[in-house]
């Protein structure tokens, strides 16, 4: 299969990334990475959770963030929301898209979402439901699609379940998430086979991965000889992962426009204008970007300037 | 092109990884180092460099380091000699592989070695013969296949016109080095057909690939698609990059072996055991271990005790 000309890119940063940071992030500052991101070319932008700040302290400002950030007219501002009640926020605060959020384990479900996959499902329905009537437009997550840090192996039937699910229940995009980042190339291959096999077209399927095990780019890669065209990512890959310290977790977006820039792919981001949004992000955040991209990049600029 | 069923990996790390280091590493850490990558069941191991202590002094004890380290009887020992000098030197201390290193880009080659490829081609040709007569295997590196520091693109014509002469020239093998880690997928593709299309047979052709812009694991998965089955990689990522402070250099084996076993090919090489070397060797130079892949199952070995 021919690579695909285009690519959208979905910056998870000011969500996924940032709600596991434990110092509290200033709302001004998750309103300018957004705008930051806006002006770096990304088009979608997952914005903040309506998630209960008791479990979530970090995205209690979330209707703040989203009344506030600077809307660009052709990008899309998804918020997550777990349960009605978090929907129903997002509603009030001026949500155009959302997403939901499941699991291809069991175990992951359990734990994670404290209920079945089942279960799950049939809590998203009624938010499906929701935000058709809103015309609000739903985004589907899919967890541990390579993998589950509690059950190992997920079996590429199982993902298809949940995205199918998904999918035939009005989301019109399902990300595919190697949660753990175990995953390799051929299992991708197979996974978004089984995925589209049920009825997924390819272009509603986004791929999801983390560069814990340093594979992200090699499974991108991968997801894109076999028609995938939509990632996530986070700038400077922001996220980290709470099932290994001091490992990596989302793949960083830098990462990803090299790459795509590499392989003569379109993504509409100016990847100077990111590596700066990443420095930034780091230096507000106390840290080094995790972006090996940022990393060279910064090191090339420095270097030129000494 | 199916997947190779196996793979070769050398690790360059003694060699590669450690000739950068500034602190001057024990000879007795060198030897412990390549003891250590065989018994993780490592095949090929570049033992150290004969080069002038002038420019090198981290490889001064290059036939010390040779003439101590066991020698397993299915296991090959490369170590690197720019020129007569150092060939004579390393079969005086008992070398039986050693290694030649070209460029594919002239500015490369004249800021590098000093000299212009063709120049370099006909220095390597009496150390190709000499090793001949004595029974010695010699293996040829091209550097900057992927991209160079000063030129910036390299054709794969350039890369294809060097890697030929190396192997007409005798080399039984070549490894084809992106020495900056700018390459992505494609790339790759196109520079190993043109390596091919010049008769190196595609069993005859390594891959040495940098994770600087966290692209090697990409590049290794287009490699082994487009039929390479031997890779170069330096435990724990050690050598950094010489070109870019604080970004990493050769990919870490680690990671390869991580990958390999995702995609179910064969190296012969036990994970677990590669990760202890590359947490002893990075505890000796006093640094945390590049590889992401050693990072979570380090990481994932702590919480396990925890």
């Amino acid at each position: 299969m021919a690579l695909p000309s285009k690519v959208r890119i979905v910056d998870v940063g000011p969500r996924d990334g940032l709600q596991n940071e434990k110092q509290p992030v200033p709302t001004a500052t998750k309103i300018e990475l957004i705008r930051r991101l806006g002006a770096a070319g990304l088009k979608t932008i997952e914005a903040t959770a309506f998630v209960s700040p008791k479990w979530v302290p970090q995205m209690a400002d979330n209707a703040e963030v989203l009344k506030a950030i600077e809307k660009l007219p052709d990008v899309a501002y998804p918020v997550l929301t777990p349960n009605m009640k978090g929907f129903e926020a997002a509603l009030a605060a001026g949500a155009k898209e959302v997403a939901v959020f499941g699991a291809a384990s069991e175990a992951f479900s359990q734990k994670n979402i404290n209920c079945s996959i089942a279960e799950s499902l049939e809590r998203f329905r009624p938010i499906v439901e929701a935000a058709k009537a809103a015309d609000v437009r739903v985004r589907g997550y899919v967890s541990c699609v390579l993998g589950c840090p509690y059950d190992g192996r997920v079996l590429p039937s199982a993902v298809a379940d949940v995205a199918q699910a998904l999918f035939e229940m009005g989301c019109y995009e399902v990300s595919l998430g190697d949660t753990i980042g175990s995953g390799t190339p051929e299992a991708v291959k197979d996974m978004v086979d089984a995925v589209a096999k049920r009825g997924v077209p390819l272009k509603k399927i986004a791929g999801h991965f983390h560069d814990t095990y340093g594979m992200a780019a090699a499974n991108i890669y991968a997801a894109l000889q076999n028609g995938v065209s939509v990632f996530d990512s986070s700038v400077a890959g922001l996220g980290g992962c709470p099932y290994a310290a001091g490992a990596s977790g989302n793949v960083a977006t830098e990462d990803v426009v090299w790459l795509l820039n590499g392989l003569g792919i379109d993504s509409g981001i100016d990847l100077d204008a990111l590596v700066d949004t990443g420095a930034w992000i780091s230096r507000e955040l106390g840290r080094e970007p995790v972006s090996r991209v940022a990393r060279a990049i910064l090191a090339k600029r420095a270097a030129a300037c000494a």
